[in-house]
């Protein structure tokens, strides 16, 4: 079943559904992006220690990545992202990428120096400079970025907020929903609203009500996994995520382990990203289809087999564990790259199993 | 003119001479070596930032690299580099490796406890942990490392030492390389000399003699670029190099910038090694045809165009310097990847460029 988005080019392709869950195509002026998907993170204009050629290949092909508005805004620049032509210019990357609006980072990484209404003035992480972010202003950075997905700024209060906080915050993000998807994009930029609440579903659903309204090409559940137990996530996973639109893409933002993408996978959840596969690799830590590999571990110093057997990534295919904790340990850069083109293989590789588990054993639509 | 050298399945091809300049090839067991020939460094075990494949395409094409000894005695050791079966199956090399003794690192990274006619008891740079290394431990590394071409042992003094400790260190490097010599070697592993001597032409061509007398597969000129004025090198390269025997490899170790390297060729050379181009690649200088290029420099912040428009490399042909500085600034692992592949293709196309004008404009052997 085809529907079509409200911005031109963009449709929405459902091929099954297995429960909540949902196997289908998120068409795009630059490719076609199969669903579910986790998007690798590209925070600075580059997936770290990756190259655009190898996210492109396979097995990894990766169809989408995400661009950290906050981090390219302070870093290097409009003025240099702009002369390049946008953001996939610049970093030499021809599929989709999505732009987060860098509320997430303001609240998270930055010194806040004042909310109000307008939006948002804060002091960069990395030198101190005073800056003022709006709406506005996140959706022009996003429009010279030239993402293929932007997202719609919004306010993300402490998740251990009292629920005043959290009333200004959800009547402010609608308000700059509203205020964001009445700013002229760039041609062929879609734009998702985001739903926040914290763990109230009813307050949730009372967002949810009021952000759907506002004819977004996707949805994305914002807030959750930012301090709340797994427990209290996955309930309002389960709760809410099956109630966002059917025929938009929804997206669940800055998610999570293996286990939560497949979670919210089984809740109706089409798209992930999160950085723990590519900053779990630089710390050690390796996933595999048994126990995670920590592999600064003695017990890989003599072991010639790699990492995971099933893996057919090129670090599998060539490099034993002891090579790889060799590197680690020696703090060589080839040790970036060897795991963190396994963990993302791995996380591409999980996220397509449950795909074709869908396919195959769920409802076609 | 095909020249055999004393280990079996190793000869020496030369093709033409220009002057003292020389172009041909080293044939080995594990390949080709066209020469004059660019040895990138691999510290330890690997290339600091570059997978084996990378270093293999076209147009780097690297036909063999170095590894340290020191290094790789330390750390992962022996017994890990043993279990492997050696550095080729470790590191996923399978062309040519030239292992270096250790001497130089010891002398000039580690803290010395003793020296005597024996070896050198020393400690580690990295935990403290104490050492001896003799020409015979130095060599059994070796044939563990299972390189193609191992080098002898030998006590480089510094630059600046007096006559008398210049003479020891001779004696004693003599006594030393012809212990290396006696030593079992792995298969198919040659074994080069190295002339020491300082900036002194006449103790050069006295140690010269000695090391020479004893049969090696091919010889090195060490402790040069060590201190001394470029002055003094070139002209202790002008009056040595081309009197080392014409039948077998010449190496002029450790050096150097790409100057360095066409004046060595032109004294007779065949063979360098040196980590000038990775270490000035991750500290922000690219070599290019015209003028070095400075990557952190404020004129590279909105210039769209490649490091050298003339590189045939992934790094020039895809991205501008306008990325690479961003990639510098911020620090990402992706600047240290694409600046090394940059730097190694400039010098194994510097060196080849010298190599086909040899060819081209010199008397055939």
């Amino acid at each position: 079943m085809l529907f079509d988005l409200p911005t031109p080019g963009f449709s929405f392709e459902l091929l099954a559904t297995l429960g909540h869950a949902r196997a289908g195509i998120l068409h795009t002026p630059r490719g076609d992006i199969p669903t579910p998907v986790f998007m690798p993170v590209g925070t600075a204009g580059t997936v770290k220690a990756m190259t655009a050629d190898e996210l492109r290949a396979e097995p990894l092909d990766a169809r989408i990545i995400l661009g950290n508005t906050y981090h390219l805004y302070l870093r290097p620049g409009l003025e240099v992202i702009g002369a390049a032509g946008g953001l996939h210019r610049f970093a030499a990357w021809d599929r989709p990428i999505l732009t987060d609006s860098g509320g997430f980072q303001v609240f998270s990484l930055a010194a806040i120096n004042e909310i109000d209404d307008e939006g948002v003035t804060f002091r960069s992480h990395i030198d101190g400079s005073k800056h003022r972010l709006t709406p506005e202003v996140s959706m022009e950075i996003q429009r010279v970025l030239g993402s293929d997905i932007a997202m719609v700024f919004d306010q993300c209060p402490p998740g251990d907020a009292d629920a005043a906080i959290h009333e200004v915050a959800l009547a402010r993000t609608t308000a700059w929903a509203r205020r964001c998807r009445a700013f002229a994009r760039a041609d062929g930029q879609a734009l998702f609203g985001i739903v926040q609440g914290g763990v109230d579903t009813q307050r949730r659903l009372r967002h949810m009500a009021e952000i759907t309204a506002l004819d977004f090409d996707g949805h994305a559940l914002g807030g959750l996994a930012v301090g709340e137990t797994v427990d209290e996530t996955y309930r309002v996973l389960d709760e809410v995520a099956h109630l966002l639109p059917r025929e938009r893409p929804r997206y669940l933002m800055g998610v999570g382990t293996p286990a939560d993408l497949e979670k919210g996978i089984g809740a109706g959840i089409d798209m992930f990203d999160c950085v723990m596969p590519t900053r779990n690799a630089r710390n050690g830590y390796l996933f595999t289809q048994g126990a995670r590999v920590n592999i600064p571990n003695n017990a890989n110093r003599l072991d010639m087999g790699p990492v995971d057997p099933e893996c057919p990534c090129a670090t599998c295919r060539t490099h034993s564990r002891a090579y790889l904790r060799h590197l680690y340990q020696a703090k060589e850069i080839l040790y970036a790259r060897l795991a963190t083109l396994h963990n993302l293989t791995f996380y591409a590789r999980h996220v397509r199993r449950i795909r074709e588990r869908i396919l195959a054993e769920g409802t076609r639509c």
